[in-house]
């Protein structure tokens, strides 16, 4: 099985994130052929960090690691769907289930559609 | 709300697709400005083509157009996800409702885990 990593031109492919059990979209990263064979190897979702320039596993800093459940590829082998058991709840590093977590709404503003989970502040301590 | 198309460099920011009833991944695709602002006026998912280089209101060939019912924007504003009722049940171009039609299983290999909607050879004839 090839993926193809040359598509954006940086090496790195989209990693759609999904939990397990609810379906929830909770975010993308991008992923380089190393950090996809760590998250088939290891289990716990690893991406390419693109402002640290650096591997990430997903949950190193937070503890909200992310359990690898299945791993969908597309039909052009340039994208990967990853359905992950999210530990802690939260994959946003603003403190929320998703990532996706505001909606567009009719007057064409964001709109807050779910609830902290935690606050990034207390997570995130220098 | 203003989107960052700049992040991938190219002018164009990834789409993920997702079953407004199932919940179920679709596709990821391509937005630049003016797909997306055609996306949010008319209500059929347009992208971004990269292989064709125009703008795509997917199912224009396939007839399978996808009418969005909810648009979620990502905390980083670099990602956008739609919520679509897709027409034909097909969303991917080799004829499948997901293109996340094959699963990576325990040997590393790409089964196939979904049935074909309908056969590509028919609905794109030249």
């Amino acid at each position: 099985m090839k993926l193809n990593f040359d598509k954006l031109g940086n090496g790195l492919l989209p990693a759609i994130v999904q939990d397990y059990e609810t379906g929830k979209v909770l975010m993308v990263a991008f992923m380089n052929q190393e950090s996809f064979d760590m998250t088939v190897k290891t289990k716990k979702a690893t991406y390419y960090s693109r402002s640290r320039d650096q591997l990430w596993v997903k949950g190193e800093s937070s503890g909200n690691i992310q359990e690898v459940k299945e791993i969908y590829v597309d039909c052009d082998e340039d994208t990967v769907l990853v359905k992950v058991n999210q530990i802690g709840d939260a994959a946003c590093h603003k403190g929320y289930n998703s990532c996706f977590f505001r909606k567009l709404n009719d007057d064409g503003e964001l709109e807050v559609v779910e609830e902290l989970v935690f606050d990034p502040k207390q997570v995130y301590k220098k």
